[in-house]
């Protein structure tokens, strides 16, 4: 069979989510992110033999957000290992609710490593890991991306620490089971920081694309991760990369995603490419809104799933 | 790439797996599931062109269980389509512990159609849309399977529901909020029914085919779902097949899998096969604790995966 | 110091809680009670040198609904003392979406004997301590309110049980873990017989007076508990007497109180007297909305108060 | 009837627990608590005519921990009265495992002023009423033991403060709900500091004694609280002033006491005394396992029951 006219589709998708885009709330916990203009809307498609197809506001870099964790997780994998899994655990957390009570009944080891409290552990691990963690991981994004330009946004990330008292309650929570080794401090402003990234579709679906790839960079060559854990890392993003909605995204979109609250969702099709939107109001459950209803229609328009 | 050897995987994976057998703890609330001896293990493939493969005790019939709930939703999408989703969600339920207490927060929503509370509102749903609903879903598993003589055991059913208090509690307790047209009783019978039907490794591996099929089932044509309803429930296996091990399932063995407390497990790997397997003796999460480990070895040695 | 003029005190009451009567919700799961007249209102003392003080409709009987667990308790601690405790605990609930979890996760045992899981497993006790428990129960009401004519309402207790999936979900569970000796339904048939006891405000008041003499009726000096276990169920009153609100009412009210969601209240003041109201509308924890106010205002304008 | 002879029960109470204090855990978070000789043991009674009772080690200043919670909480009722229930709630925490998950359920409100999360916010609310809220918390202990000597421990300050990563989540966590106005860090030392002052058990009994007098210290006559307020300082120390086993204690010792787990215990009697008791080892539930045993004893040598 032919490759699908991913330009042509991704183009339909644009007409098709206009309506959506009044709909969904844009997170406004901190002013940079509450001032992103709901209309915005971009759509890539990076395949394995390199072509790119956008549409939209594709190449305008917005908040990476929870989306940096799969970069952390990377990282932590590569240093660690399965070690890792000593200090995490791989399962769905069934709801948002149960976060805190969760780790009370099991001694303070978070259900995955997406979940707030998982990413400060994975945190902590990367901080033990590199001599400059964040040096390491820009530099990381920056090559998967192929974006040299890339970086954080300072502002977005101070605003965060500044109304991250729940990351903070969170962090101490962990402390108290002996599940950190840093300072509540150094953890929660490493984990700010790679939360103020900020990256375009482009960028996100070039940057996901070892994991398509066996954990290869198709394009250097590079391995960033061995082909067994690039599985794991898109069986995780399955099970947990959505917050409380990855039943829903496994049943409707049927591939690996990760989503952050900027409104950022990227996929991956394992062999065959990666792809990614964005759209910054928000549903109920906190994935981007018109995001999510744009990779249903793009695996349904293509017939790309892994089920 | 020519298909792998699967005979010579299964002969080796039967030998690999003998010192797991006397480990773990064989399902003993009822007797008949007590009696089974620890040192059985079956497991079979199917390919989608047919061809059968099997090892060890792989034409034994043994308790389905849970593995059911496969058949029975697959009854009521094929009755309701996804009206279904109204009263059942499509979420991991997180963890056990949280069963009532969930469908409490969630009023009587039940996480998704594998837990018992989902698989009763299911029930409920075949009730209704059935002039008898034992008799369809024996036909639906016989003509999957392609065994005239798959039959329930009618002592396992009475045994279960002697022993069935927390169902006959989770079954109130979904009334009590008006998510159940039926009695208490004809759904709790139906549900006990569906629990004691048995079948071999061949017979599911067989049986499961159509989900690696596009809902079709591969030697006679005959289609129970539509292809995005059989990606949907290959969806919700991965996410909620294998109770609390969902996601160490997806990270482990990386396909959809079911398993049931007859120490059962069943996967498939779309477009290629349908993978099963049978070891009585169960892990602390309640899958067969040598099944697991078989897949998991099956996996990797074949390479396939749907990540 | 002289006493305070109770009948004075009781009509100021009277006066003061007309605008109330129009606040709050009656009971409606349940015809019979749903039809109680909102503008009820009753009020009753005894004294323990045997006064009757009343105001209102305090001749009129309601149902007692819980309040009747306070005798099936007496039952029960008479029948078996101390070893009651083994199978039910003194604690109270915190709060009412914690019964089903709380039971899962301290095995069975539920928190105390006036939630309703408690109340069946005192049930249960006292089917396994009586003969006829029915005839056992009414007796000790009759004999303590001094009404031979006090009785139950069959129609209450059929359409409770008609109703009653929730409490079915609970003995089933409790049953689970083995904390139940009778069937479920011969112990829900005597829970719900018990919920059905009809009584008024002066039957009531009177009831409870023996809890206000070390255990003994006054007028018969018939010892039904010893001083010990008398004190024991004032404090278990005033700690789980009032569904969630105990802190509440410890805090306003001062006394040891037990309610129903027939709009009973009664409460006792240790070596003085005992008090009950009665009004059908509730609040949103369940208890009598007047009569909550008039409790207040009766140990405020008395100066009665076990603090 | 005469006054019970209050040193000869003391003094038998002293001979019946010695083979208790091998019993039960010294807490050991901090060095300073954890090198506290089990064998210490204290009691004393103070009568609201100023008789004062004392045996064992009476006289030795210990770690007062959550028994400081009482006299912030009368601060801060004598500073905003009942708008402090605007801030905190007034029921039992049924069990330790909801802190956390309760603060979530209900928006940050903790569930009353004697849980941690609750003494927090009340430490809030007197650093906003105080110029200097430890010189005020100092003097008003001082003034209500009458002893001018009485201070707080430094080092057991700093290390709680080191050790406290669960006080300084719940900070944090309450901070997320808006309901604490100051920083974490004033928040946490005002309540490190409060936990750290040292009384013997005459200074406790003497300290406690307002509350037994309608809130009017009895030599001085200084009003502390009005009699309602003392009253419902008494009526929160029955329901929720013993952490988990607040029912038990209401059951078996039958008076309103407040325990921390520096290993005091501090009981009122409305209208006659103030007892107090130490022992350091502690129970499964975090109270004084001697003491309590004590405190049983001592209301059932005496008589002394508020039921």
């Amino acid at each position: 069979v032919s490759a699908p006219d991913y330009q042509a589709i991704l183009d339909e998708i644009l007409d098709e989510v206009q309506l959506l885009l009044q709909q969904g709330d844009v997170a406004n916990y901190i002013p940079r992110l509450a001032h992103v203009p709901r209309e915005k809307f971009g759509m890539a498609v990076v395949t394995l033999d390199g072509q790119v197809f956008q549409t939209g506001d594709a190449r305008e870099p917005f908040s990476m957000q929870s989306i940096s964790k799969v970069y952390t997780l990377t990282l932590a994998l590569d240093a660690i290992g399965d070690k890792l899994w000593q200090r995490v655990g791989r399962e769905p957390s069934g709801n948002s609710f149960n976060s805190l009570v969760q780790l009370e009944l099991e001694n303070g080891l978070p259900r995955n490593p997406f979940i707030n409290a998982g990413a400060l552990v994975v945190a902590d691990v990367v901080l033990a890991s590199c001599a400059d963690s964040r040096a390491q991981l820009l530099a990381t994004i920056r090559g998967c991306t192929g974006n040299a330009q890339l970086r954080d946004d300072a502002e977005v990330a101070l605003s965060e620490k500044a109304h991250g008292f729940r990351n903070a309650a969170l962090a101490n929570f962990i402390r108290s089971f002996d599940n950190l080794d840093h300072s509540i401090d150094d953890v929660l402003d490493f984990y700010f920081y790679q939360c103020s990234l900020a990256a375009s579709c482009v960028d996100l679906a070039r940057g996901f694309l070892f994991l398509a790839n066996q954990g290869r960079c198709p394009w250097t060559g590079n391995a960033l991760l061995s082909p067994d854990q690039a599985k794991r890392i898109n069986a995780l993003m399955l099970t947990c990369g959505t917050y409380d909605a990855a039943g829903d995204f496994a049943y409707d979109v049927g591939i690996p995603c990760k989503s952050g609250v900027g409104g950022g969702i990227v996929g991956v099709i394992p062999n065959v490419l990666a792809v990614s939107v964005w759209s910054p109001a928000l549903n109920a459950k906190g994935n981007s809104l018109a995001g999510s209803a744009a990779l249903e229609r793009f695996t349904s328009k293509t017939g790309l799933s892994i089920f």
